[in-house]
């Protein structure tokens, strides 16, 4: 990662870490539990927020001008996603990760 | 793909469609030609088209309301890579691709 | 697609077909119907194919010469995932969708 | 990441830190410095080599049982890409991390 501001370097490590959290827990731990955990809409969040967070990295890394468009959208969708994993409970890991990358996304995207 | 609008599930063809265009066009044409082909603006915004095309796609298949902007985004960036590419010459499929998408993403986020 | 064989333009297609179908008929049909359809082997399988059917795309558009590994993966997971879906009934898209693309990949791995 | 192994968690690491340093190399490094950077075959195995890394983590964090054959072809395809890499010099970052994957997913693959 050629170049590249510490600012980035570390919004693209949250991205991923969110990414795991986020893909990892739901085709795990919510496939498993079943019930409220794959209700469509928080389900989906979760894996909005997988894809969205592998995007934004993406696009830091090709580095594209467009990236602080995705970073803003990746920070409304993790918020969201780290709500809904808050209302279930049990989810913790995910909630933090979410929280984080949303924090380092919104300042790549000022 | 269940129950979709037919304006979605055309809109998720025009988006694969295109995606195939900018990444096949980049990897094979640009990179083969070189020269201004493999300049890093045109070759990056070729490859950012690529994955905002992808990611929309995913996001209309996720069923998230998020495609929205995903789909805003997606017009934005395709309108750019097609101009990068009329700008060029001999990228008339990629232009093509671009401009359909542009438009069929532009009627999703509205 | 640059000076691309008819056979590899139609697999990439078949591909992006089945990879949509896929994952459009997980996030929406099974999510939705729950029970059976959000099993976790059921649902793991549909999600692996997905992702193998989008990434064995990729490598035909890039142009790789292993795409035909990832064609090879690509049939035996679609194989497994038609069964997976034909068991369950009423995924007649998906399994039709997940034949075309694990014959398509057999001609390209050969 | 629910109830994974320790050596699963840390081959998904692996493979999201080579993932990040081939694309990244790749899109910025490569591209502005042009010439042998941006030959086809090496541009194309750095590009593979990015995508392989993506789609074995994803098979990881899906939970499927066939993250073993995503592995297998990963450790082949970082290999190449490392030689590719130090083949041409000025890549460390990414020969580096490209070793270490592929030593990461050969025991995944065992």
């Amino acid at each position: 990662m050629h170049q590249m501001s510490s600012d980035m370097r570390s919004c693209i490590e949250e991205c991923l870490r969110c990414y795991g959290a986020c893909l990892g827990m739901a085709m795990n731990h919510c496939l498993e539990a079943g019930g409220k955990h794959t209700e469509p809409a928080h389900f989906r969040i979760m894996m909005a927020c997988a894809e969205i967070c592998r995007t934004s990295a993406h696009f830091m890394l090709l580095g594209s001008p467009h990236h602080k468009h995705m970073c803003r959208e990746c920070a409304e969708i993790c918020e969201e996603c780290a709500k809904s994993c808050e209302a279930l409970g049990d989810m913790q890991e995910c909630v933090e990760a979410c929280r984080r990358c949303a924090e380092s996304c919104r300042r790549m995207a000022a």
